[in-house]
């Protein structure tokens, strides 16, 4: 149907009106429609924003508006080249959103001027699309992770359409590159529709993009190789592109609906090529053409503020208020500021507007998690180390159960991994989503499924944050060295959390989780390549409101802390445990208890009462077995040290009270750790991390730490904590030689310990295997009892 | 020209002989030869490896192998699916490259023992291609980065061909995905070549690979799509695969060679399209084809060891030993374990084996840089503060020139952001490579040059990694906050020079250097989302003998620094600098002098002597510069108080000299820093990391940090540090509240810093820009003069 001329000037006021608000934003303090000749004064003093690829999401919008209208879509909008701030400001404005949520900012001249005024200035809003802005759940920061979120923000919801804006520099990074392949990951019955806009304005800050610079076939090679039919839009007559993109937008929804009905239908599911647009136009489009003799629109220079010297220079200045008058805002705006009635028409009704639709607002939707008791999944524990479990395996059965009772709304994610990190449970209550072929032989990989599999960590990071964003739940379980791939990506989502929570209407949101397993401790395979613990020296660096590390000793902790990320909100918790056969230490009961207090004696593994000579602390799965059986050797060989032993699951409660919300006051903390005693504190990670939570304590100075030294390879589990020191003889030394008055035996026992530590080391490098009385904690019929 | 069925029965041996070689190093402790039954003690009690990607890998050596020899090519093999590491340690023992490196691993029936043994077991070799490897500048650990490695190694090498293997798990990340457009930066006059082969085995760990599960003419318009000419491989009958291959290599070989004749004879640079081999064969191929009534050959089961149980099952051990002879190893190897005459004569010769090739060793190729001193670039600086300049502006003059004196081993790399980052002088002498359209209006855009821009952070971390590796010298220069897109890359290279320092054969290469710039200080354009300084806190987590940090204050400390860091090797380098005009404070000679100590009193600055009330010290330009202020506040409002004031460029000075080699000594420390004074210390990043540097010092309870408390927004400089309480005005009051014994007084002039911090804030808000007298440091006619 082919669309009317009056149809296409609506769209285009829209769009004039847009670049208007746009452009006014980046320049003005003042004057905001120009109805007297623009001053000095009345430009900001520091010109500060993104005109380049704004008036291409301009268009974008008004055209998505007609559609929405016409179709009653339910319909977001994730702008990829998101420094395009203005453009998501504009249209919220226009279309009264930004008046419903900032009261102050009203629909008329003064809330013209302050829309102007506050974007990118001090106290006011990021020159970015920002949480601040509404409508919006993609933070325009780091470039690459449009597609992904906008996938992960479809999934479970049949009817969204997200229209995806990737900017054609964005479309250079590695994540988005791969990102384009999420279409093999979408079910068309239950999971909604991506629709991607690759935006060629050509140009990024200094240079031409790669993909304006090869040929157009053999750009649309490698776009229908990503698996789309494209849709191309191309020109810079306004008119003219305004009716391809009208007719493009038609094509692209019809052929959604089709592959949708078809699916839902017909049970036809097939992958089909989903469709895409590519759209094609000047960068700064509108924008001055030249300035200074130089060419800008159409060209890198149009990137930032193409008209630099607007205060001082009065030719600039002119050139600024001709270029907004060439929008013609008598036509669009009242003399008081307020849309002129037939803008005010265009707009999508209420939640269907992009700015007001609450998908963008996830928490609005969010709905808890049902979650069974942990215990309904815990092992028994007859005794401290009686027992051996596989934890994350015990931790599948739970999650088993929560996908079995939360179907429409949790969902795992994991770079081919959640078989290898023994999470296996689930799969019998869900499979692995795949929409490309699948074969007889293939195991749980099926059209529809709850768990996402991609050898991507960035996608799996992407698919996660938009399913949160939107207001559903999930987890994300990974290799700990290779979370270090999504530093960069935490980073963004937790600084959104931190914004967030700044922002009276966002929602709160389901916490982001991560279960980071085949950890440093346990790479036999891979050695040093796959060992690092940072990734929780990282995630401290961030606001302490909103992030949690938990360090379960053993399977039913690991099932409580799990149970209590699952029911958080706006936190990053980041969760380490070992997917190995480890022991149990603690029954569910025990479990829940520790949990809850975050850290706390264990007196079957202690021997001192109020006043022990040394702390033996702990924290980490691995570092805990060590302890334990340190304090065994302690026990046999040194009976009249009085040892309290410590084990640490919540990280954060090492910190001050007044540094983290779940920081134990000093009197707390001393209480465990004594004012005054030597603290020997075998730890997960790089040991200097527990000096920086501890470092505002009584008894700082006393704390000696055994972690992570960056030392390892492909070696017997061991070997490893041998090599880093962390190993219970080491421990042990450790306590011998702090410990002060000590006699004659105890350098005896310090020997005998030093000596041993060389047996087991010569017997591995002999056998290839561990010395056999290492491989447990039992190393000594004496060892601790149960409590 | 067909290849004779003797030259692919050749093939064919040497494919059998490497294959052997692997499963040997997977499964035997003993009796390498199977020369008898093999019993249980022949096998290693933990079977760790990976078996499915190997038979692929080998047959691509055996294959290069015939091409290099008869063409006499210059090639290097770099193993994307690098867990295969059995296959590069067989290729290079066959090659008889490994007893020239490993001399106790003969060529002979005790070597091949050795051989077996050492892999993957505790105090032998790691399980992947490692920098143990002889041949390998590529670890076999995460996946991603095989094609940009391979393209930075060919760069400046133009009779180089990098063979790249891309696994198709590999194939799904983010950075491999973008990484097929380095062909879109080959200057085929200056460059060598990349030979990508797609291996298409079909699995990953526990999933079907996606590239294997599209339809093949979706993937073929992928791979055009991405400006290759795609030769197909594929089957299961192995003298056919090889018939295939053979023809392959040869027609990919002609297609690079007659691009680069074009190139150089014709000066025809239009971009052609490249080739590349799709290879298409069962996952572990030749294994045990069913094991335990399940298929395993030709799914992801064959991953990684695919008889487990081979120790103690004897139907596993007997199925192992019948895999082994189907090699029929008799036909391949002497019974002394020599290689058979045959197979010795399919080695290509010297350093034209690709295990011995000298620039998988780059350092033995590497020309150390001819650096002009940085003076020839300094500004010149009448007194502290009395001028200002952009610090990387005036780097990119000394830049500059060293391009200039090294145009064949020099490149800069970065995301797009050189000119941002004001190093635009090197376009004086190179330009940006580009083998794209490129445009009249394009500006320093051309087929040849030493620039090299791509939106991927990801890809110039690898070009330079590759490029470095080879024995060159390169330079990334990157928005700070973003640097950690690649935390995980830098991992791999600071795990690959510590393992390479105890190497024996491994020459040193070049230090990695980082310029950190447009930092998380002056970000006003950009705000939040590009605020994060935290890349040296996950730097110094490393090695401390392979990390260097340095944070010069001013444009000539910046110079001194980086002509010290491009002198350096085995390194990385993380140099943290500003791009906006800031002010000058050491000349040439001062500047040298302060560089070579890593720290230093500024007596100009200062106002006490020997013995200080206070410490005032600053790493960083922006805390240098409020540091500055604040001494200045001090000595107008209390000159009761000396000061002394320190400022800290090399910050690896602060760890005690046993933890780090650039360490001061207790006693050198104390005499900066005192043994008992309040030392109020303004830090670029995040606080912590000087506590944690200073731990072990006599003083370190009395170190109060200020730094990063992420915090910010879209605002003014003086606004940032405000946000985070490291503005000139907090200092003082931090030095106020430290200091004992200041009177009444003190307290005026507390309250004065706390009236002016709100001020300030309200004049930004209301002006949007900064109160005057902040924008600078001379706050006031009183503040500290020249030396």
């Amino acid at each position: 149907m082919p669309h009317s001329r009056e149809q296409l000037l609506d769209i285009d006021a829209w769009w004039r009106a847009t670049n208007y608000l746009s452009v006014g934003q980046i320049y003005l303090m003042d004057n905001p429609l120009v109805q007297r000749k623009l001053e000095a004064e009345d430009i900001k003093p520091r010109l500060l924003g993104h005109w380049g690829t704004t008036p291409g999401l301009n268009l974008i919008w008004a055209h998505l508006n007609r559609l929405i209208r016409e179709r009653d879509v339910d319909a977001i909008v994730l702008a990829g080249p998101g420094h395009g701030g203005p453009a998501a400001v504009a249209n919220a404005w226009l279309e009264g959103t930004y008046t419903e949520v900032y009261h102050r900012v009203g629909q008329d001249l003064e809330g013209m001027r302050r829309l102007f005024r506050q974007f990118s200035f001090p106290g006011g809003i990021p020159s970015h699309v920002a949480p601040e802005t509404p409508g919006s759940i993609h933070e325009g920061g780091e470039l690459g992770y449009v597609l992904s979120h906008a996938y992960g923000a479809v999934l479970d919801n049949p009817d969204l359409v997200a229209v995806a804006v990737v900017g054609d520099g964005e479309f250079e990074t590695g994540p988005l590159a791969t990102s384009w392949h999420c279409n093999k990951f979408v079910d068309p019955v239950n999971d909604g529709a991506v629709l991607p806009v690759l935006h060629l304005n050509g140009y990024k800050i200094a240079n031409p993009t790669v993909p304006a610079r090869i040929p157009r076939e053999e750009l649309e090679a490698l776009l229908v190789g990503y698996g789309h039919e494209v849709f191309t839009v191309e020109g810079d007559d306004p008119l003219d592109v305004h009716r391809q993109m009208a007719e493009a937008m038609d094509a692209a929804h019809d052929r959604i609906a089709e592959i949708q009905r078809a699916a839902r239908e017909d049970g036809d599911l097939v992958r089909r090529p989903w469709p895409m647009i590519l759209l094609v136009t000047p960068k700064g489009w509108t924008g001055p053409a030249v300035v200074d003799g130089k060419q800008v629109e159409g060209t890198w220079r149009a990137h930032q503020v193409p008209l630099a010297g607007t205060r001082d220079n009065v030719e600039h200045r002119a050139q600024l208020e001709e270029w907004l008058k060439s929008y013609r805002p008598e036509e669009l705006f009242e003399e008081d500021g307020r849309p002129v009635e037939r803008l005010q028409a265009l707009a999508p009704d209420g939640d269907r507007r992009t700015s007001a639709n609450p998908h963008a607002n996830g928490g609005l939707l969010r709905r808890p998690l049902e979650l069974p008791p942990f215990a309904s999944a815990a092992v028994e524990v007859k005794a401290p180390g009686a027992s051996m479990h596989e934890p994350t395996r015990v931790l599948g059965h739970y999650l088993r159960e929560v996908m079995r009772h939360n179907a429409d709304r949790f969902r795992i994610f994991g770079p081919d991994e959640t078989a290898s990190n023994r999470l296996d449970a689930v799969y019998e209550v869900t499979d692995k989503v795949f929409a490309g072929e699948i074969l007889d032989s293939d195991e749980h990989l099926a059209p529809h499924g709850r768990v996402m599999e991609m050898l991507s960590e960035h996608t799996c990071q992407g698919w996660l944050e938009g399913y949160l964003l939107t207001g559903r739940h999930g987890l994300f379980s990974c290799y700990e060295a290779f979370i270090h791939i999504v530093d960069s990506m935490f980073n963004q989502h937790a600084k959104w959390l931190k914004t967030t929570n700044e922002i009276e209407w966002r929602a709160r949101i389901a916490s982001l989780n991560y279960l980071l397993t085949s950890h440093v401790w346990r790479q036999d395979h891979n050695g040093f390549s796959h060992q690092d613990p940072g990734f929780i020296d990282h995630v401290v660096n961030k606001k302490s409101e909103v992030v949690r590390i938990y360090l379960p000793p053993d399977a039913n902790t690991l099932l409580s802390v799990a149970e209590h990320c699952l029911a958080s909100t706006q936190y990053v918790n980041v969760i380490v445990a070992g997917k190995q056969p480890s022991y149990d230490w603690l029954d569910a009961e025990q479990a829940d208890l520790h949990c809850a207090r975050g850290l706390g004696i264990w007196d079957w593994a202690s021997t001192g009462g109020d006043d022990p000579d040394v702390v033996l602390a702990c924290a980490g799965d691995v570092p805990t077995l060590e302890a334990v059986a340190a304090a065994g050797l302690l026990r046999e060989h040194l009976p009249e040290v009085s040892v309290r032993f410590v084990n640490v699951v919540d990280l954060m409660r090492l910190q001050d009270e007044r540094d983290h919300p779940h920081g134990l006051s000093g009197r707390e903390f001393d209480a465990v750790f004594t004012a005054d005693k030597p603290v020997i504190f075998a730890y997960h990670g790089y040991p200097w991390l527990i000096h920086r939570l501890t470092y505002h304590r009584t008894n700082h100075s006393n704390f000696h730490v055994r972690g992570y030294l960056e030392e390892g390879t492909t070696t017997t589990p061991f070997d490893m904590v041998m090599m880093n020191n962390l190993d219970r003889f080491h421990l042990v030394m450790d306590v011998i030689d702090r410990v002060e008055g000590l006699g004659q035996r105890a350098a005896g026992v310090r020997q005998l310990m030093m000596d041993t530590r060389r047996r087991a080391r010569a017997w591995t490098r002999e056998h290839g295997e561990d010395l056999p009385e290492v491989s447990g904690w039992q190393w000594s019929p004496t060892s601790p009892t149960s409590p």
